[in-house]
């Protein structure tokens, strides 16, 4: 089935433990749709400036991503600047530029609006809503959000996340937005907002899935040479959905699996600089390391 | 099969978010005996003061535990004092007294140098290998150390591990002494160094186990009420040995269970403050929450 993503299309600059990359493409839908094209077609609505490089978009065409809704306006493209230290856990953000994204109004094309499976990235939560009131009965929605909108814009992100299926949100933001430390409660919380699952990504620690009546753990699969984290997170959530768009089934239990899914892309992400290490992946790759990641949790 | 402990008994006043504690019965052969006898009998060898309370021995006569080396010395007991803040993964050092156990020297009672299961605590490594020296051919023996150990005495931590069967670190102190900031690198670095097995305990993250051949990794058990995290590795590493050495079996494929068990302790550990998480529990409690992780991990 298809899926819909919405999200930024950026040119990263980069200081990761495996080097260094500058002005390549990037951006939540960019990470999102080359994970999710693994499994099931993606069509990306998204903004770039007249610079964007042609050779950037490549990537997308050689993956098979829709790209007819990536709008070229006059401007600069969002631009995102940021280093890894130590705890690679954590970016430190140098510079962003928004550019042609800062008054991006997304206007889903007649062709994406019956897509059933939609992926929302962290941008405006009033955009999120508004692509929303565009679609006719999406399948199931994803949205992801982020602490700059937890802390400006509140009510409107609850207001998204009422309506969404899954709520995707790393550890700090699902404490922040839950307002509590303990991330188990945090998470249950936030199911009382309205969404039927909060998934939480945990980087290196892994992920949690919470509905109502159930909890999915799941460690990560063990990387030894992170090179880039940038855009795990997105990887992640592009497997999972992708999974569940190819298995038309979004019953908990292929959840669960689409989870695993999700940490077998996020693992080939981070291993590889900027979107290199999603760039040649294979879906044999991917279910080989679901493989081994089964492998290592039973017991 | 009997378990040998060896470690420290103390007395703790713990500031932790479910409460606070003064002067009552912790330290980490406590913990560690506390977890395992559910499971298999198990000898400690420890020193307390002559101040040590009657009482806080009770707790040890209530689970089988067999007390006949936990020497009494004229002076103090060992005291910890601590808090926890925000994240609830870190203690807070404020004071430590060590007393008696300042120039502890185990002597290992006769009828305990057989036992085959043997855990050394997070002592001077001087005297875990004088620990290693009384013995008689152990089937397996676990080794857990610390900071300070590491920092002050590197090359004693190093030649007790180069004997263990498997050392038990927490991730900071895996990182510290296998000189990496990837964990898994770190470990990779630590079976080097001569043991068949290391095991990091992560906390809230969950556990991985490391050997040449195989990595088995294992998220915690999603609790969403922490009352005080003191002892939960102790209790930690208790599940695990008592649970090999009531199984009799240390093949790979039962080191996981026995991880798994140890998960499913340090869980109910973390629910009460000091030891009383572990004082009321029974081997079916543990039993219940080992299947209910199996579920929660099974994809």
């Amino acid at each position: 089935m298809n899926i819909l993503a919405v999200g930024s299309v950026a040119l990263d600059t980069i200081e990761a433990p495996g080097g260094r990359v500058e002005e390549e493409l990037g951006g939540s839908v960019t990470y999102f749709s080359l994970a999710a094209s693994l499994f099931a077609p993606v069509a990306v609505v998204a903004v770039v400036g007249d610079d964007f490089p042609e050779e950037a978009a490549q990537m997308f065409f050689d993956r098979g991503v829709d790209c007819a809704g990536l709008e070229r306006r006059s401007g600069r493209t969002f631009r995102w600047c940021g280093r890894y230290e130590g705890d690679v856990n954590v970016a430190i953000t140098e510079s962003t530029e928004l550019g042609v994204f800062a008054d991006f109004s997304p206007v889903i094309p007649e062709a994406y609006r019956d897509h059933p499976f939609v992926a929302l990235g962290n941008v405006d939560p009033l955009m999120q809503l508004a692509v929303l009131e565009q679609l006719r009965k999406p399948t199931f929605v994803a949205v992801d959000t982020m602490n700059y909108w937890i802390d400006c814009q509140r009510d409107d992100v609850e207001e998204v996340i009422k309506r969404a299926d899954v709520l995707t949100v790393n550890d700090a933001e699902a404490k922040m937005l839950g307002g509590e430390v303990n991330l188990i409660r945090a998470m249950a919380r936030l199911l009382e907002l309205g969404p039927r699952y909060v998934l939480a990504k945990k980087g290196e620690h892994g992920a949690i899935l919470m509905a109502r009546d159930f909890e999915f753990v799941l460690p990560a699969f063990p990387v030894r040479e992170v090179a880039d984290p940038t855009g795990a997170g997105d990887s992640f959530a592009g497997g999972f959905l992708g999974y569940l768009a190819e298995s038309e089934d979004v019953s908990p239990a292929n959840l669960c699996r689409a989870v695993a899914y999700g940490a077998a892309v996020a693992s080939f992400a981070v291993e590889g600089l900027g979107t290199s290490g999603l760039a040649g992946l294979t879906r044999r790759d991917v279910d080989e390391r679901l493989q081994r990641l089964g492998d290592m949790t039973r017991f």
